[in-house]
């Protein structure tokens, strides 16, 4: 299986993203590539990684760095989203700064999106900005969080509020070292590959639709899912590097999806982030269908697949009792993507035709969210 | 007296400095110039300032702002450079969140070096990047702090180790608060003036050489100071806005100076950073005359204008002891202008002939310091 890359294009900067099979065993050239214009002699890197990964890959990953003479500083946090934290941060900034590592030495991202997340903001703060290379090692990781340049933690007032775009100098996705992912997490990334049918691609969605079963392999099928996923989001990045447009339709799914999370206290025994995202989408299509704007079946047939693969997709799915409506709706309330009281969701006129619509009522959103929690009670 | 304009031009983003006297209480008008296109309808300001501010002006300026409807939410942190800290960070970005502040509303930084550094880091961060403007209070923080988008804290391994290039949306520097300011204070801002023309103006030396004494007083002299270093200041964040070539000449007397301030552990009661700079300043001369770069009287002339307006030179000026040569080394080893091992400083060939030194041998500097530290023995 051929190694492939699918390239970012932004106004100051661009950088690849490599995909392939068991690229952790022969990554060294390609990080030596990514930051020679960068380094005087001898880089050093900081692998911040976590509890779950470092047992599975970091052994073969030092090896590889250590046998072509990079000197490497293992940092390995508590898995979990609880890491998404400013003690966390500090911990990983502390130890960054404590091993001395300089300007032109590198943060690598050794982990799903928690790790990315955390590492690449500890990177963009570290003297003001550090070399940062991600190496994704979910599907999750891979698709989504990984491409795009966006960092950051959780408050307690809400998910990723605390953040900074940073842009790595490349993405490594190695396909093999998802055979090791359990497979609820696989599941919880296919979702947001199914996102990106929805969002504007009905001929990936079908592709999806026939194909999606054979992502769970290690194969062909997988690194072209990955490849068509990635050149997806790096057009939105491309074209919208800050979200200060259509970058917002990635959010399809999310605004109801960030409430969930927040209303299971981002406990992953109840709920993992893409579960979330896929109960959100079907969500926002039901939404859609009660304002008018698309076809009622449309939410069967979507749900119909993400159910043949194992994914939650609606509210009595969540393990527990959920907080009552307006409890979530002051959830919504505090999200990122709301200006001024004005509530922006990512709604659909049809298969893969959402758009983003600002000024939702607020009654309205309260009102769907009352009658979908009657129905589980 | 005529309030002044510099703009600022960056490659994507364009802002003005906006100087003269009793700004504070009409700035409401030029607040909502500065944000109309990103607000929406009622924009709500946090005004990070500090102890030592608040008592003096917070008072007239929310008195203006509410005046003209727009709501404030005070946030006053403890004075001095210990609130360049992860724990205060985190306390500031709580109360914003906390008060749901949104993207569009807006941070003010309202004091001097520390305050801006600080409330420009929090903006910078909070939903990844809130409007911001700086409003200093210092001498200082008006014609170098604030303006060229640096923000960040302190680590325990050394100076703004942790930070953002994070540009305001505008700086309003009212030049009558500067009357408030304790003499010391007042004086260390005065440093970085002086630097400006070391750096390469020497015109602007023999003026304040000249004018020096006058712009301790409020009126047209000061005014013009300040339009000048912010003039200065703007060029060349202009060309370089994330120092990666000549922009690094604004660290003249930096990197001695930081070594001073880690030294003494950033106790204000024996050493303010506009001090340490000048120390510094004096330090990179003779440093520059050791390695017959310049002419070795051009110190004495410096040093004759400094200690004119009350500035200390001399290591023997800083009260208390200061530890041996090889301490001071690490001290400059961890700053951030290191790279890979290789000493950068900026030395100078005369009177603002100053240039960015690469590859300064360590041993050469282990030795200055030894020399500079044997005569205050």
């Amino acid at each position: 299986m051929q190694v492939k890359t699918v390239t970012i294009k932004l106004d100051k900067h661009c950088y690849d993203i490599i995909i392939g099979p068991d690229l952790i065993t022969r990554v060294a050239l390609q990080i030596k590539d990514s930051l020679q214009k960068k380094i005087f002699h001898q880089t050093r890197l900081a692998i911040v990684t976590d509890t779950n990964v470092a047992p599975l890959h970091l052994d073969p990953l030092q090896a590889e760095l250590t046998k072509n003479k990079i000197h490497t500083v293992p940092i390995i946090v508590e898995a979990g989203e609880q890491s998404k934290s400013f003690s966390t941060l500090q911990t990983v900034i502390d130890q960054i700064l404590s091993a001395r590592l300089e300007r032109g030495d590198c943060v690598i991202a050794f982990g799903g999106g928690v790790i990315g997340d955390l590492a690449g903001f500890a990177a963009s703060m570290i003297r003001r900005g550090m070399n940062f290379i991600q190496m994704p090692t979910t599907l999750l990781a891979q698709i989504d969080s990984s491409v795009g340049g966006k960092t950051g933690i959780n408050s307690r007032y809400g998910k990723n509020l605390i953040g900074a775009f940073y842009q790595p100098q490349c993405v490594i996705a190695d396909t093999s070292v998802l055979d090791t992912l359990p497979p609820r997490e696989f599941r919880a990334g296919y979702a947001e590959m199914v996102k990106y049918g929805l969002i504007n691609q009905p001929d990936f969605f079908e592709w999806l639709e026939k194909n999606g079963q054979e992502i769970f392999s290690n194969g062909a099928i997988r690194i072209e899912a990955i490849v068509r996923s990635c050149q997806f989001k790096a057009a939105i990045v491309a074209r919208d590097e800050y979200e200060t447009g259509e970058r917002a339709l990635l959010n399809l799914g999310h605004t109801f999806g960030h409430m969930l999370e927040t209303a299971t206290a981002y406990d992953s025994k109840r709920l993992i982030h893409g579960e979330a995202v896929a109960i959100g989408m079907i969500l926002a299509h039901q939404f859609s269908a009660q304002l008018n704007l698309c076809d009622p079946t449309l939410t069967h047939r979507i749900e119909t697949h993400l159910k043949a693969v194992g994914l939650p997709t609606q509210l009595k799915d969540i393990p527990g009792r959920l907080p009552n409506a307006e409890t979530l709706m002051t959830f919504i309330a505090q999200d990122k993507k709301v200006s001024q009281n004005n509530l922006t969701f990512i709604l659909t006129r049809g298969l893969g035709q959402s758009f983003i619509a600002k000024n939702v009522p607020p009654d309205a959103v309260l009102s769907f969210l009352e009658q979908k929690l009657s129905e589980i009670r």
